[in-house]
């Protein structure tokens, strides 16, 4: 991965966050039409040793946030970790979106060869390179996908499309 | 993304073959532990609108699969989609796996500015490097994190640390 390549990866986690939004929407939509309080996603989750939906969101924001800041040196907004609603967690999203909003591709310069550290490798690095592809898109994709799973498990309509979001297409010479 | 960062992002994803493998290894053990029949877990999903446990293990091998064959030009190997057993699963994975291994790093030279198509994209195409980033690389783990999600949900002792696999790591100086 160079430095180009991997903000263009971070640039896409970006866009997922924007998907994670119209998931919160759905599932909004969804309890409202069945009558039942939206806020209930909050705590569901697939396995009793699992983290709950909310969590799940909270750690989408924060793969994106931390692997921008790590690969970058910029220094992240701090979250408590504390939200309780489904409104809480857009704007969760919504302040990790404005933060990342001010990040540019010259931030992403050196990038590829930083050492980046983490809390649990006690005495270990990973090359800025390795982290974005080893470690920083997996775990991503990871809890996105599991937000989405915890919704569909729970009836909410949601469809591939929802994921993915809008293609750079073009028109076939 | 460069034709290195392609390469390297579609070799993340033989390395996510390997992790593939082994959920199927301890859904086997969890299910023989229990004394019912692993082969339960093939026609497992989420929601009864969601491909099952089977397919989307055939979808992750043939998102690796498809995406470097469509950002190499290289002729994939067909397979038929009808595993209906764990083993047969970790067969598919297994050939998939061989066929990658042929590729090679030149094979990507000129990834980037490939013209991608898709039976789906009527018309349409999408760059390698577009094509790599907003389209191979999320279906790819979603595929990976909703077949352990399904495991997961259904007991399976599955952890972060399955999924992530090990990292390349080195000493802090």
């Amino acid at each position: 991965m160079n430095d180009a390549s991997i903000h263009s990866t971070l640039g896409q986690m970006k866009k997922g966050l924007g998907h994670l939004a119209s998931f919160l929407a759905k599932a909004t939509a969804y309890a409202q039409a069945k009558g039942f309080d939206p806020n209930v996603f909050v705590g569901m989750r697939l396995a009793p040793d699992q983290f709950d939906f909310a969590r799940q969101c909270m750690m989408v924001c924060d793969n994106a946030k931390l692997a921008t800041a790590r690969l970058t040196g910029k220094t992240p907004p701090k979250h408590d970790d504390n939200e309780k609603t489904l409104a809480e967690l857009e704007a969760r999203i919504a302040s990790t979106l404005a933060w990342l909003d001010t990040i540019s591709r010259a931030d992403f310069d050196g990038a590829a060869e930083r050492v980046i550290t983490h809390p649990r490798w006690e005495g270990k690095c990973m090359s800025g390179a390795d982290y974005c592809v080893e470690y920083a898109v997996p775990n991503y994709y990871f809890h996105l996908t599991t937000a989405y799973a915890i919704l569909r498990h729970n009836g909410v309509d949601l469809g591939k499309r929802d994921y993915l979001g809008a293609l750079t297409m073009r028109d076939l010479a």
